[in-house]
């Protein structure tokens, strides 16, 4: 092991066997934690190039247990999100892809420090059942083409302990270890096209293009080299998503813009419109970005992506009836607007600002072990660009105590610019990448 | 800590306080092991200032006893000598100093791998006690001038523990590290005068002059930052130094070096004489390089640094009686000749060659578990330069067993070259530099 450490400290090219060697021996208990540990620092300030890269996620991958997606009916997609505040995003271009034949059994984290996870505001709603063994997440693929559950513990263990070892060490902002991080759980996955949202902007990891560029480009690499059909969107985490951040509040936001006619949220809209559309020609259901496009729009407003929604829940032990009377999700006893200090035009809406609030009320966790609160959040009333005036409501705060309240106001108050002049609000999505 | 790695991950430089808090928090068991070599591993690859190699020597320094040398006479002065093969110069060199007033309490490691150490020399001398403590050291420097002893364990504790985990994680080799690790054992010993030969060359632990260079800057700069008064000598290290490889031969060739009229090698004794009268005028025992030569010569040529020699055997209960009679130390059963090829002029001796030889026939430790055979070893007879005939000895080789000497020879063969051309011997001391 001192061998490969050091060769990699020099700048060397690691083979595959090696790449095997270190991760084997880890999860095995045979290589310590410490000297993986350097190799770790090693591998972050020396860079992996796409070989390595590949061979490093595959690895992983075949770590633990990996889903055999052979029997479920092809296309079979899977969607990633690099995390953001506010994304709810699968919760509705999943059930909209599978209302169009794509077959998706996906797997969601949960959500630690800012970012919220899937798992959590899956599990607002009441019964909705998240611990799918992999038999049961094909078997309900098979029948109505999607699951969205939780990640099993046996999928790609060595990228969990990677990972821990990664968190306590500072070596997790690393291009291509966190890529080989993300496709690790994809690859394990098993469905041959890959949807990837890389978020980008103050709310996201990647807080700059040239970054969340370079993260979206070798996470397409490695999605090649394993031979699967990535496609990539960038797309803008300068601001929250949509007009909720908070698992129950996210779902009933989740719903709205799954529901023909309601009042959905523009710019999220438009978000799962264009990834929705991405993943139809990736595909191949759709021969052109613009025939896509209509196709995503027509799922939506037919109802069709609703019903499919309403078919998951109903699949997973969930309450359907959610669907038509939301107010069945589990609401916070305090209700509070926050209004605009003066009048204008919405210049910033900090995305980690909102997000630390939110976990503050107890929507999010601090540590891994924390327990959360699936009513409270934050409604974002007003996006970038909109015009405001003094005392109209710009946020309202759903909080469980009195006391959780006032103590997120002071950066609730912080987080939302007004500028007297007009500010054009930025497009949601920044960049399409094909492999 | 997982913003001091980061801070030393992104090129920070950290300050004393965040150096002492992770050495602290290392020796104390708080930071766990797999943190501090991601940390080395940053070191490693982002380098340290020399206001934090001057903090981290002092942390570690101070980490466990210092031996307090106010009540010996000044001045007071210590040796180190970065590694080399057939390094038997502090032999010569302490109980020559000592014996022009100067008071020494030096303590040596043992060997390991290719270089031999000072403290497994030393016990091949009947009766011979290395384990000393900080009271018996200082006690026999007031009485006679020097000791030679092994180092406590006390000693710089921190450093014991973070150089085993830098050789289990690759991150030996590192300049600033290298040379924390050397000083803080130096800064504990208490002298006011540093006296350091660097070996350069194949037989030596920096195998280029410039690395070397780095090294002597490094230490000195240390050395100065802490308030002592150092010089330091870079010497050649591409042949075993003098006839002898293996302890108790060693010893033979330092005895004979300190013991007038008899023949010593005499580029050993020239390192001997300039490593001496750096000293002299280091400690301002004499006003010019000249007469500090001078001096020193007269030292080893009155019998003054052999009488010395004699009284630190005899205090730390050798038996004095092999200064008269070598033939009382250990021999070996098998003593086999080598002989030359071919005739003309010795090329090179390899000093790693001959180490490995030496090892292999039990007089090093390729493990720290090792016992050791002080009788065996490796007698150089020719250097680098001499005129040879075919079929002249050239080496001879000093073995337990049979099958040992069997098991060295080719390696042997092979360790030494043969030029039919004249070959200019190297001088042994290349470059001399103060603070």
């Amino acid at each position: 092991m001192r061998e490969l450490i050091a060769k990699k400290r020099d700048g060397g090219v690691l083979t595959r066997e090696e790449i095997e060697r270190i991760v084997r021996g880890y999860v095995h208990g045979e290589i310590p934690d410490y000297q993986v540990a350097a190799w770790l620092m090693a591998c972050f300030l020396r860079g992996l190039n796409d070989q390595e890269t590949l061979a490093l996620t595959e690895v992983m991958a075949q770590s633990g247990e990996q889903l055999n997606l052979s029997e479920v009916q092809p296309p079979t997609l899977d969607k990633h999100s690099t995390g953001g505040v506010g994304d709810k995003t699968s919760l509705v271009v999943v059930p909209l892809l599978a209302s169009a034949g794509i077959s998706i059994a996906k797997m969601s984290g949960r959500g630690l420090g800012f970012t919220g996870g899937t798992v959590d505001k899956l599990e607002s709603i009441p019964g909705y059942r998240t611990a799918l063994s992999a038999q049961q997440m094909i078997e309900q693929v098979k029948r109505i083409g999607c699951c969205l559950a939780g990640q099993s513990e046996q999928l790609a263990p060595a990228d969990k302990k990677l990972y821990a070892l990664r968190d306590a060490t500072a070596t997790v902002e690393s291009i291509p270890l966190i890529a080989s991080s993300i496709m690790s759980k994809k690859l394990a996955g098993g469905a041959r096209h890959l949807l990837l949202d890389v978020k980008v902007g103050a709310g996201a990891f990647m807080t700059t293009l040239e970054q969340a560029q370079n993260l979206a480009q070798t996470l397409i690499a490695i999605g090649k080299g394993a031979g699967r059909i990535v496609a990539a969107l960038l797309t803008d985490m300068n601001q929250p998503l949509g007009h909720t951040v908070g698992n129950a509040l996210e779902v009933r936001e989740a719903i709205e813009t799954l529901t023909p006619s309601a009042r959905a949220h523009p710019r999220f809209r438009e978000l799962c419109l264009q990834l929705a559309a991405l993943g139809l020609q990736l595909c191949g259901l759709e021969p052109s970005e613009s025939t896509a496009y209509q196709r995503a729009q027509h799922l939506l407003d037919s109802g069709a992506a609703l019903d499919k929604f309403r078919q998951m829940v109903k699949a997973q032990g969930g309450d359907p009836r959610i669907v038509e009377e939301p107010d069945r999700l589990p609401t916070a006893p305090i209700v509070h607007p926050l209004t605009a200090p003066s009048t204008g035009f919405i210049q910033t809406v900090h995305p980690r600002q909102i997000a630390l609030a939110t976990v503050q009320l107890g929507a999010g966790r601090q540590k891994k072990e924390d327990t959360i609160d699936h009513a409270v959040g934050v409604e974002v009333l007003k996006s970038v660009g909109e015009p405001v005036t003094q005392g109209e409501p710009i946020l309202r705060v759903h909080a469980r105590t009195e006391a959780s309240l006032q103590a997120v106001l002071p950066l609730l108050q912080q987080a939302i610019l007004i500028s007297p002049h007009p500010v054009e609000p930025p497009p949601i999505v920044i960049r399409k990448m094909y492999e």
